[in-house]
């Protein structure tokens, strides 16, 4: 039973438009490596990047790619293959507004604790 | 092989830091509901903000639980038990810890996406 001093909606907190495929933290690590790097990153260079193994980076890429968040190119350095990989234009703009929601929920948080200082023991517990 | 301009580090973006435990969308939501009610919230306010299922939300709190992050208390409203759900000091101190961090992570990424404005075709692309 809610008190009537608090505006609360329901689902107000429900964080429903954080999407799932972005909001892995790993993944959040390649889109801001990729994000930095217009032009792309090989491989490697996002592996050490972002300290995933091949397997992991891999499998994420695949997901991404899968979404059409980022593209994948195979190419020669000298006679050694290569893999490019891209954030495509969809997911630039896709993550750009993951992140733009990310910063609004992180500022009403860190708002809410300035505005609800400190818990403190026993206070609203009504046991009867 | 990474060209010369490039200032990154290894493990620059490995985001090692982010709390597993705190980084899932729901969770992030009843953190941030509880954080934002620092006297608690009983179950059904709680289940409602976050827009999510009892089972769902008894899941995640029995998680939180274990690690410490929040406490739940059995009472009764009249004749009606009911469950409240506050943060913990230690809860608290994660929380706003990890999004400290996050915060960090967007503001970063967000710079990122200014200093390098859109992702060319072809640029970057060297097949052999």
């Amino acid at each position: 039973m809610p008190p009537p001093d608090r505006p609360d909606e329901a689902g107000r907190f429900a964080f429903d438009g954080l999407d799932r495929v972005l909001h892995e933290k790993k993944r959040l690590g390649i889109l801001t490596s990729l994000l930095a790097h217009r032009d792309g990153l090989v491989f490697n260079e996002l592996k050490e990047l972002c300290t995933l193994t091949d397997g992991n980076l891999n499998r994420h890429l695949a997901a991404l790619q899968e979404d059409g968040l980022v593209e994948i190119w195979k190419g020669m350095n000298g006679r050694r293959p290569q893999t490019l990989v891209r954030l495509t234009t969809v997911g630039r703009e896709r993550f750009l507004g993951y992140l733009g929601l990310l910063e609004g929920i992180v500022h009403d948080a860190l708002s809410a604790a300035e505005a609800a200082p400190a818990p403190q023991k026993g206070v609203g517990l009504n046991p009867a």
